[in-house]
């Protein structure tokens, strides 16, 4: 396998993660976490999004956090669903801005109330205020590996939209995983037909864990050349449709996993799961990262305190 | 990437998962789950161990719950630690054995007080045992990948016991990741390294997920021709260094992984989700498998009942 020496991630767990939680996390917590991140060297974080306070209450405060955080060290993504969130992520001066919509028909319609042709339709107006702005805007598809209510999205559908996007000016476009449908196969075809068909578009890798298999689409994705990863600390997040399934993948273990493979991120992974402790102690429950847990592989015991491990 | 098109998978929840719970489980609870793990088409079990009962209490039930089982359906394996272990396996009539030793002396000394060159040195009677019995025994060479103690393993260390197991007629050799310490590239070049210099001598991998990349480990082995892989139901088990981390790699989540790439294992993954929530009544506690939490990746949901999904 060629892969690449160097990717990027993008930490989600502020956005993704904290969206599932049910208490409010409060907004000096969450620019410290953020400020954490910062600190253990996470280049890219979708930190929050510009979306209805109503739909999502734990990120009212995205203008708050954005002011009170450190600038200048990470970049710094809103999500938005709409024109009018671009235009107020425009106002706060994002970094750059993630532009969502989904794959399939019953997923956007569920998720942001319209068809997909209607969200390609408004690209134009979010495009507008962003480059007034001068700001990057990227493209993320949801249900782009599968919808928990259609199925099987097709290829096809992928290749539409990221084609629709390119020519309105996004800078790249994300494929979110978003109930863990993504397959070592699917993420190799999907992948390879984006690279034929919508060439020199960068693709960054949105994965969930929700079926144990997160990581492996990650090594998909690194196999056909992709250096673009999105996670969230501890595996912060859930899934909606499966009670106690897991969330996005986590930053740590994939930080882990990357930097045994030779593959450099930038992050110090020793600081980045203390990060996961502390966002751990916040949200008051267990976060699924191992290696948070675990230390990574040459994190030695004492042979004298040791319990005997058999297998 | 030429893989292959089947793989043998082996169930070690009853043994390497059990041998870590604290409560002991009914022998009727035992023998109740092995036969629905084979009726899910669960090919190969290593059921118990023919070890000291004072050091593991919980599997002291051996030779009752392999009276007790359906026989015939399943290949039942017993690992053993020495010769007086391989004898009362042979009594018993197991299938086939499993003799354990570590890589590294340091926990073969904490596992099995003995050297590594000790527990090679019995060996000869081991087989003696085995052999007048007609019973095939694979050797399992533990910390394979690292040593919780010692740190890394040199790879001549792994080929030289699989030299020594195969001259003395051993039907192959596991190569343990006990704690978890595996890496893909690890995988790669220890499983190259055995296909040059033992050839013709099967290898099979048991990967734990200790640091969440126990899958990612399975896809190096299979790149690397590997087609037998060992797992725990529901990912039973854990990890006595690290509290919280996981133990032995998930059979659910490893059985989806293998059909979604195209592999066949023969067993039946919604009937083998259904015993590993048997198996989670039966231990009382939440286990880490996560298909067994939200079904295969087709397991579709009903749009209006559904709450909105971000992301």
């Amino acid at each position: 396998m060629n892969l690449p020496n160097r990717v990027t991630i993008t930490e989600v767990g502020t956005r993704d993660g904290f969206q599932a939680e049910k208490e409010f996390i409060s907004t000096e917590a969450k620019i410290d976490i953020l400020n954490q991140m910062m600190d253990a060297g996470v280049p890219r974080i979708e930190y929050s999004s510009f979306v209805s306070p109503r739909a999502v209450p734990q990120l009212a405060d995205t203008v708050e956090v954005l002011e009170g955080v450190d600038r200048g060290r990470a970049t710094l993504v809103a999500l938005i669903a709409n024109a009018k969130g671009a235009e107020r992520a425009a106002a706060a001066k994002c970094d750059e801005l993630v532009m969502v919509l989904s794959a399939s028909e019953s997923h956007n319609k569920k998720n942001v109330n319209r068809s997909v042709d209607e969200s390609l339709a408004g690209m134009d107006e979010i495009m507008r205020h962003a480059a007034g702005a001068g700001i990057p805007v990227h493209g993320a598809i949801a249900t782009a590996f599968g919808c928990p209510f259609e199925g099987n999205v097709p290829t096809e559908q992928i290749v539409r939209i990221a084609k629709h996007l390119k020519s309105a000016g996004f800078a790249g476009v994300g494929l979110g995983d978003t109930t863990g449908m993504a397959t070592p196969p699917l993420v190799h075809a999907t992948c390879a037909a984006l690279h034929d068909e919508v060439p020199d578009f960068p693709v960054s890798l949105h994965f969930h864990n929700t079926r144990g298999i997160g990581l492996c689409n990650v090594m998909a994705g690194l196999s056909e050349g992709v250096t673009e990863y999105e996670s969230s600390i501890g595996g912060l997040g859930g899934c909606p449709f499966a009670p106690g399934a897991t969330g996005n993948i986590c930053t740590e273990d994939l930080v882990y996993l990357l930097h045994e493979m030779g593959i450099e991120t930038g992050i110090d992974l020793d600081a980045l799961c203390d990060v996961a402790s502390s966002v751990e102690a916040t949200v008051k429950h267990g976060l699924p990262g191992q290696v948070m847990k675990a230390g990574h592989r040459l994190h030695l015991h004492d042979i004298e305190a040791a319990i005997t491990a058999k297998g």
